[in-house]
C-alpha cells in the first residue's frame, strides 16, 4: 500500500491542526482530517476563510485549492496519505496511541510528522514499528501565515525522512530549519523564552514598564530581526572583518552584559505586576482585538518580505 | 543667555553623531556640529545623502530642511543651542571634559543629552554644575532610520528634563521609551544580549547552525516582534484572560524552559565556530553588502508600519 502522491492526513483539528488543514488544502493538496470532537468542522471552515486571503497575499495559495475532508477516525484519514501531520495536544500517551493507529492503517512509506513544540522526537518515536519515518515538524502559529517550520529528527529518524520533509514543506512555500540535536522548545521557543526572561526581569525590578519594554522591541529591535538574525546583526557590527572583528573588539563587553542579565521567577508579585501593567498597556483593547491587529500587520510585513523586490538571498 | 528655539548642537561627528546631525537638520532644526577631526565634513555630507530618502519614506523629513554647520570647538557649537546631543566615544573622562565646555558656553536652560549606550547617567552627570538638565538619550543605529530613543535620567536629573526630551524627540517623529531606573545597556542592548546569549548557546552546543538560528528569528520571530512586544505576545496566548490566563496555564512550563537556557562563554572554540558558520551563512556577501540589504529591507518594514493604515495605537 502506498500513499497517493502528495496526499496529506492531519490528525487533530484543534487550533494547530485546523490551521494546518486549511494551509495544505489551499496549497492544493488533497487533505483528510481526523477529529472525532464537536466543533472540528466549524474550526476548519473558519480557518479556510481566514487562510485564503493570507495565502493569496503571501503567494502560497495553490492554483487548484482543495477542501479538507473531515473524518472521525485515524484509520479513515491516513489510508492513502503520503504525509501525516499530527497535531494533538501535548500528551505523550495520547500521541503514542494515535501513532499506533497510524502504523496500523497508513502506507509504510508515509512520513509521520508531529507538530509538538514541547516533546522530543526520540521520546515520541520510541516503540514505533517504523521510527525511521518519524520526525517533529513544528510550525509557528498560525501555520497558514508564518513561513517557519522547525524540523527535528530523533535518534531513530532516517536522514532521508528529514530531507523528504524539507522538500515537502519547501514546495509549499515554507522556510524550514533543521535541528542537529533535539532541544526542549526547539529553536523558536527557546529564543523567545530567552528574550522574555530579560523582559520580565526589567519589569520585575522596576527598570521599565511592560509597555516600554514591549516598545523597545516593536520600535527598535523587531524591524532589525525581521531582516537580520541575531548572529548576522553582530557580524554587521564588526566592520569589514565581520564576526571576527566584533568578537575581538566587543566580546568581553558582551560577556559583561550577559553576567548582568536577570534570572527572574514568576512569583506572585511578579505575576501581579505583569498582569496589571499589561492591562494598562492594552489600553482597553481585548486580547482578541490585539491579536487581530497583530495578524493584520504581521501579514503586511511578511507579504512585503515575500514580494518580488525582497532580499535576494537574505 | 537662552537657546534659539529648537536649535540643536551635536558634539562629535563620528558614525552616531553625523547620523544625528543629518536627522535633526533634515527634520528642519538649525544644527551646529562640533568636531575638530579630519573626515567630519565628509561623514556628515554622506549621512545627509543617505538620510534624505529614508526620512522621506518614513514621513519624518521636515518641510524646510537645514544644512548642519560644522565647527571646530564645543564653545562655537553650543552658544545658542536649546538641545545638545553628545555623541562622543564611550570614554567617561572624554565626555566629562566635553560637558565642562558645554557648561561654560551653553545657555543654562539647554538640555544636555548623551547618546551613551554603555555609561550610566548618574555617573556621567557627577560633577556637573547643572546635572538636573542632563540625561541619556540613546538612539538605535542609524538615528535617521530607527524610530526608537531610550531616555534615562540619573539620580540628579529633573523630571521636567525627561519630559522636555520626550516632547523634543516625539515632535521629530521618534518613539521614546523611558527607563525608571538606570541599567547597563538600557533596554535595547540588554534584550539583544539576552537573545544572542541563547543563539550562541544553540550554536556552541551543536543544536543548530548559525544560519538556521538566524532564520528562526528572521522567518519566525522577527515579524511578530515588529508588531507585538514579548509581553504582549504571551498576553495574546492567554485567550480572553490574557496575561493572567497565560501565566496560570503556562507559567510553570516557561520557568522550565528558562532553567534549560544556556550560559555560554565566548571561548576560543565558540568564537571559531561562530566565525566559520557566519562566513558560511554569508555565502560570499561582504558585511557591507549585507548591511545595505538589511537597511533597504528594514526601511520597507518601518515605512510600512509608519503608513496611514498601520496599527492605530499598537
Amino acid at each position: 500500500m502506498t500513499g497517493a502522491a502528495g496526499s496529506v492526513a492531519v490528525i487533530g483539528a484543534g487550533t494547530i491542526g485546523s490551521a494546518w488543514a486549511a494551509f495544505f488544502a489551499l496549497a492544493g493538496r488533497p487533505v483528510r482530517v481526523a477529529d472525532p470532537g464537536h466543533g472540528a468542522a466549524a474550526r476548519i471552515d473558519d480557518m479556510m476563510v481566514r487562510a485564503r486571503p493570507v495565502m493569496q497575499a503571501l503567494g502560497t495559495l495553490g492554483a487548484a485549492p482543495t477542501t479538507p475532508v473531515l473524518v472521525h477516525g485515524i484509520a479513515d484519514a491516513v489510508g492513502t496519505a503520503a504525509f501525516i501531520q499530527e497535531a494533538l495536544p501535548e500528551d505523550l500517551a495520547l500521541k503514542q496511541r494515535a501513532y499506533r493507529a497510524v502504523e496500523a492503517h497508513a502506507p509504510t512509506d508515509a512520513l509521520l510528522m508531529s507538530s509538538s513544540s514541547g516533546l522530543l522526537p526520540s521520546v515520541l518515536q520510541a516503540g514505533l514499528a517504523h521510527p525511521e519515518r518519524f520526525l517533529v515538524a513544528h510550525p509557528c502559529n498560525p501555520a497558514y501565515l508564518m513561513p517557519l517550520v522547525e524540523l527535528v529528527g530523533g535518534t531513530q529518524t532516517a536522514p532521508a525522512a528529514l530531507e523528504r520533509a524539507e522538500r515537502f514543506y519547501q514546495a509549499l512555500g515554507k522556510q524550514t530549519i533543521r535541528l542537529q540535536r533535539e532541544a526542549t522548545g526547539h529553536l523558536v521557543n527557546r529564543l523567545q523564552a530567552a528574550l522574555w526572561r530579560e523582559a520580565v526581569h526589567l519589569v520585575a525590578q522596576g527598570y521599565a514598564s511592560v509597555a516600554d519594554v514591549d516598545r523597545a522591541v516593536t520600535e527598535g529591535l523587531g524591524a532589525r530581526w525581521t531582516v537580520c538574525g541575531p548572529h548576522a546583526i553582530f557580524h554587521l557590527s564588526g566592520g569589514s572583518e565581520g564576526m571576527a572583528g566584533f568578537l575581538q573588539r566587543l566580546g568581553p563587553a558582551v560577556e559583561g552584559w550577559w553576567a548582568d542579565l536577570g534570572t527572574p521567577t514568576l512569583d506572585g508579585a511578579t505575576c501581579q505586576r505583569l498582569i496589571e501593567q499589561m492591562q494598562a498597556a492594552a489600553a482597553g483593547r481585548s486580547p482578541e482585538q490585539m491579536a487581530e491587529e497583530r495578524d493584520r500587520l504581521m501579514l503586511r510585513v511578511l507579504a512585503l518580505r515575500a514580494g518580488p523586490t525582497a532580499a535576494a538571498g537574505t
